[in-house]
């Protein structure tokens, strides 16, 4: 059979990893796609930069948008990165000539996903994205293939490593947010402008197209509730161990009667389930389906190597001839999203207040909540300092978002309140 | 396109839980497949047993293997189970007519799976397990597409459900082995004949398909060294509890300097591993590629729903298309298994002795242990009762199998040692 040929567009970590293993796994990757994987085009913007891999056995491309439209390879590999710009002109014109396009852009596809989706599907070509949610673990495939026979009822998952880094390291060691957020950024976890990642920017991408591929809908980033994790304090992942759970920033997309839920927010999840336990910069996804029941995938979700290896697999699918609807049902057959919006959300609270301690204080806010139908499962208090602030924690029975907003806002006006309270939802597992 | 056509033998829990499913889920199936999917044959032992689903639209055979033979079905799905007999025959035969095979069998493919894959490739059919392992987690779906671009370096699990549950309880419980293997046989998790769960046969057959799918070499359970949970005590369990470890039975294939390692034992496990807290009647594979690192897979292990979901997303690769070789690579280029013998097994052991409380005793050990080179890492001793019977538990570090066991019965032959040493290998994560 002949050769499988690559063009690369891109050579970034990614890419150079990418490079590295195409010519190291030569015979390995032979063997197990049945036919040779070559590279013959590659391009990036700087033609110097050392990258840890010689290039001169490939034809050099400064434009990788030319490159994708006259190149003879038969897939091409996009790394640019970027919802739009050259990465989505790289793969309209990759598409467009009818090659396969591989690619591991997430906010590409969360912008562009449906229609990409329809115009791979015109030219009969792969587009395929194993790469852009929860790196190497090859959730994609998982959702898409292994779990074909299910429903998928609740799809979730620690999508962001730069968070769950931040957050596990926030609950080990007691510090707060600005200070591990420094120490991250040192270390090189975190960027200097941080804020796509802990702002849950980069999390939302992930879980819209994990959402459009789990429940058929097209993508739809607009719908994604979005909260990061800027407000998680030292003092709440304190209270959340005390209470049995730990703090996570989840993205959850779930079918309730009022819709298709999107979000992405820090959650509090018990300690015994198994993504508690997922600590630092990996990545978790779980599914929910109707004949398998709840599977827990985790492993490292960024770097060069993971990325590389979920990008082969998808190399190796089109080398075999494996092919799958690019959002796992034909884009015409793809629904239009029912949003279920925030308001109509179901679930448990935590709340926590601060207040001056005293007398009637637990009693006005307790009836608040009742007169919004809410319930109370648990009450905190830690010591007494009278005429002082002190915390005071409420774990909700569950209740509507909605009713427990309004009830938060009465709560807010109350003289012995003294910040405006905090909440956090509480997802069941 | 032609609808897909299957003939189901075998109409257990998982036969019946099949029917079901392409039933309900008909236009799901299609939507996903790209064609319908529909059952023409079906055949039992018991014709009239209800089953919880009508069999009349069917064609019923009361000989499997003749049904095999005479379908004019495109697959034929084996969950009748056994290492040999009508299992094996409904198998060849099916892939003697040309015909795809999806099977859940484990026991068959551990004794007979590089033949079977020569049959389907000299067929040109497909021949898909990906229930025979981890029931409704796609773990074979995994190794053989996910990573395909790693070098595997080692894979494990927890394979077995009743024996995982089994281990789970005694440590919640403090209560020994045989009460709860009694509860378990109450409550359906274990057999009135537990042997094949509970002495690792059925991990071993699971491990067996796994390792040769991850490293490429024929099959081979002979060359699988198989321990089950029997030797497990609730005394141990709690000891490893206070070291921070805790007891798994695992199955594990390992490429070492002295070959392919594949044993199935109980294991301690660091307790920060995600492995350590996989409980209940569940499963897990851990995976570690050159390229990706180290990712875990857990989720139902057994069941009807899990089962039926991995059978059908086998038939649905078939319906799309979508081959990969049976075991990873073509039938041709598996490489004999170079089995690493057990004695060459490198790693740290626990060790609990039951000594007569007496001086001296714990130097005597010591000394038997540095005279074949091990080195203590830790030791554990309860409490005083001259001249009574104590344990005395002692973690090495890293050593090889075989100056442990000299060492050991070196140990046994001592005075004051009033138990035969026992020993259980602590699995680095």
């Amino acid at each position: 059979m002949t050769a499988l040929r690559l063009a690369v567009a891109g050579l970034g970590t990614v890419g150079a990893g990418l490079v590295r293993l195409v010519e190291r796994e030569a015979d390995l990757l032979e063997l197990r796609a049945g036919r040779r994987i070559e590279i013959v085009d590659v391009s990036a913007r700087e033609r110097g930069r050392d990258r840890g891999v010689a290039l001169d056995r490939y034809r050099w491309h400064d434009d990788a948008v030319a490159m994708a439209r006259s190149t003879e390879a038969d897939v091409v590999v996009e790394l640019i990165g970027g919802s739009d710009g050259p990465a989505k002109a790289v793969c309209e014109a990759a598409l467009d000539a009818g090659r396969h396009v591989v690619t591991a852009n997430k906010a590409l596809l969360a912008h562009h996903g449906a229609d990409l989706a329809r115009a791979a599907e015109a030219a009969g070509a792969a587009l395929s994205w194993e790469a852009a949610v929860a790196g190497g673990i090859p959730a994609i495939k998982a959702v898409r293939e292994g779990f074909a026979g299910n429903e998928i009822r609740r799809v979730m998952g620690i999508l962001n490593g730069t968070c769950n880094y931040m957050l596990s390291d926030m609950r080990r060691t007691g510090r707060d947010f600005a200070t591990v957020l420094k120490e991250a950024q040192d270390l090189g976890y975190a960027e200097a402008d941080p804020s796509f990642d802990i702002d849950g920017v980069d999390a939302a991408h992930k879980l819209a197209i994990l959402a459009s591929l789990a429940f058929g809908t097209g993508v739809d980033l607009a719908a994604v509730h979005v909260e990061g994790i800027r407000s998680v304090s030292a003092l709440d992942i304190a209270f959340a161990e005390e209470l049995g759970y730990r703090i996570k920033l989840l993205g959850i997309a779930r079918q309730s009667d009022a819709g298709l839920e999107q979000r992405v927010h820090p959650c509090m999840v018990p300690v015994e389930a198994p993504i508690a336990h997922v600590d630092g910069v990996v990545n978790a996804v779980v599914v929910e389906g109707s004949q398998v029941g709840r599977t827990v995938l985790e492993g490292p979700g960024a770097g060069a190597g993971p990325t590389a290896s979920a990008v082969a697999a998808d190399i190796i699918d089109i080398a075999r001839g494996n092919r799958a609807p690019v959002f796992g049902v034909p884009a015409a057959a793809l629904q239009p999203l029912q949003a279920a919006p925030m308001d109509a959300h179901r679930g448990a609270y935590y709340i926590r207040l601060m207040v001056v301690d005293r007398p009637r204080v637990l009693a006005s806010v307790a009836s608040s909540l009742g007169a919004h139908g809410i319930s109370i499962e648990s009450v905190l208090q830690r010591g007494r300092a009278p005429e002082e602030r002190v915390p005071v924690v409420i774990v909700t029975h569950e209740t509507e978002e909605r009713d427990l907003k309004a009830a938060l806002a009465e709560i807010a006006r109350q003289d012995a309140v003294a910040e405006p309270p905090l909440s956090i939802r509480i997802e069941a597992l």
